[in-house]
């Protein structure tokens, strides 16, 4: 194997690549980088058996040539020290060849580095997904999916079906559900699809997947398209290829905890909503659970409260556009609703309260496709 | 006590006052911060016992008023949580004012934070440092004499002198030399002094208490005045007072050390150079002491090799400017020479050995203010 690349888009798609790539495996070949030479451009490609990625460098693009002097072939790299010595050549190319004992040279000006790689044949072979099973979104539109529900997941691995979130095909769309059962986030997706399109049901994808893949898909009009079987889905972007394995078993059915009336209505300013609750934080971040009070006052205000018997004690004020409905006293985890109203852009928030014992639903003004949900914490 | 401020320049206060707290210390009191309000402005305090900062904001400045509504006194509130508070505060302005049983009330807009604070007579009385014994350096020579010399302190304590930076009255001005015994780092400051204006001989400053204030001095043409006592260094500078003990102990001479002639002479590009070994100490980083190993070859050129035999091994060939003398093979500590390197400003920089187990000077071209030591490493 022989090639002459750009160092630039080289460091990009190792970058990628190791994403995917765990100090943890149980595989030791998977700690390092498949580099895969052919005539058309340089593959890499990093694994932890549950998350594959492979990301292409084409020789040439829009008539800008990327990579030179290809001889095919194939190597593994170990990925602890590829990217650094990449990043610190002196050049603005690298090449880089290999011998027959799976030795790799890094060669860029003055700089040389002779490297134990090892057999590309030991690689596993990634499973490959053929499925007609699949839409196509905008990676502006995945993103804003991705955060808006990932942050719900539960983070430890008593129930490992709520580390995922779940997809299911409804209401001429998709929906988008994360739960930690403490509190749910939703994101309903109008999405035009003809006929038997999609036949699948309900998948959880690992909030894991989701976190490296929103890491590396750039916020732009480009599309990705998504394909799904019964235990992977792919996500597939220009050059990129990004393979999660599904999580077993069955989601919750959580539409029945969302209630259907309020009792308590607060409209108001998200942005001052969230660092009144941030501030009001600050002196409970001793307890464990973080938890404010809310308190509905007289002419549209709304007290915030946080308290720690040994530091003090913190009362804010917001001047809401609107309260409507029941007084009410209610107690939350402030990093709840403080990892709720980070998603919402809009200018004000709505909150919805059915007393201070239910959970009260958390949503953007004018958009019914975004909807998180709050269990509140007894103190009375 | 009562006063209302601007938050900014409430909050830099806080921030270099803290550069003295410590949670591990045995009063607990010093885990706090002491306001004093008087009419001339509030004065802030933090310390550890070794290192005490004072930092003053004056009532009005260029005719711009900094604080308002002062009512004198004074009072202890917990640095854990006054920095964070003072940060997110909503309004441009805070009032803050205190009640009999040492509660402090912070209040910006909507926003109220009622604290415990502490009794300001339990704050120990800081040590007033009176001496004629001072003189003065611009913050941009003071920041570039730290910078050139506290990174070779001794960071363990089994010889506690070496964890610190020694000054000496020498050769018409002050000398400051650090050394791990494993390399050193001197500079040499010519400065005019009236006669007998300064009476000690030498000195330690604890290496931590010149990084910290380092950080807080601005690289600017203001100045620093400099006292010393016997075992107190003080340094004052527009509205900062910044207090460190001394170490006790003998300093060990270190001028016998430096070889006074050179058998094989390199200058090279600093750059350049600190890029070759940068690169070469990757593969290196396995090793505890970093080793990497320097080899004069012919027409000038210098090869800097790094080798780790389970991942492989790099090259670099660096063309210098010249090579001089006998031809040399050494081995030494990649870090500390990328140490030496980085402190360099000079285009140049000259190495000068004395043999491959010697010890080789450091220095920029066309300096002799400025020298560095390193010990090389027994490899063959």
């Amino acid at each position: 194997m022989k090639f002459t690349i750009q160092k630039d888009l080289l460091l990009e798609s190792i970058q990628h690549v190791m994403k995917a790539i765990s100090s943890r495996v149980i595989i030791p070949i998977l700690t390092g980088i498949k580099i895969e030479a052919i005539n058309e451009g340089i593959k890499l490609t990093g694994s932890d058996s549950d998350i594959s990625i492979e990301s292409f460098i084409p020789t040439e693009e829009n008539g800008i040539i990327h990579v030179e002097n290809i001889q095919p072939g194939s190597i593994v790299v170990q990925s602890k020290y590829f990217p650094d010595i990449i990043r610190k050549l002196p050049l603005k190319t690298v090449e880089i060849n290999t011998t027959d004992e799976f030795k790799v040279n890094i060669i860029s000006g003055g700089s040389e580095f002779h490297l134990n790689g090892q057999d590309p044949n030991e690689y596993p072979q990634l499973p490959t997904l053929y499925s007609e099973n699949s839409f196509t979104l905008t990676n502006t539109v995945l993103k804003e999916l991705i955060k808006q529900t990932v942050y719900a997941v539960s983070t430890v691995e008593t129930r490992p079906i709520l580390t995922g979130v779940n997809m299911t095909l409804k209401d001429q769309g998709l929906n988008f559900v994360a739960t930690d059962s403490h509190r749910l986030a939703s994101r309903h997706l109008p999405i035009n699809l003809v006929d038997n399109q999609l036949n699948f049901n309900s998948v959880v994808i690992p909030g894991k997947s989701l976190v490296e893949l929103n890491k590396i898909i750039d916020e732009n009009d480009e599309t990705t398209s998504i394909s799904v079987t019964e235990n992977q889905i792919l996500f597939q972007t220009k050059n990129l290829y990004f393979l999660s394995r599904l999580l077993d078993g069955n989601y919750p059915e959580t539409s029945r905890l969302i209630p259907d009336q309020s009792k308590t209505t607060i409209l108001t300013k998200t942005k001052e909503l969230l660092n009144a609750i941030d501030r009001a934080s600050l002196l409970a971040r001793e307890n464990k659970n973080n938890v404010v009070k809310l308190e509905t006052k007289s002419d549209n205000r709304v007290e915030i409260s946080g308290h720690t018997p040994e530091v003090g004690q913190v009362i804010e004020e917001v001047n809401s556009e609107s309260v409507e409905g029941e007084d009410l006293k209610i107690s939350f985890s402030a990093k709840y609703m403080l990892d709720a109203l980070k998603i919402i852009e809009s200018d004000n928030v709505k909150i919805e309260f059915t007393g201070a014992m239910r959970p009260f639903i958390i949503k953007p003004e004018n958009d019914e496709d975004i909807l998180q949900l709050i269990l509140p914490v007894r103190t009375f």
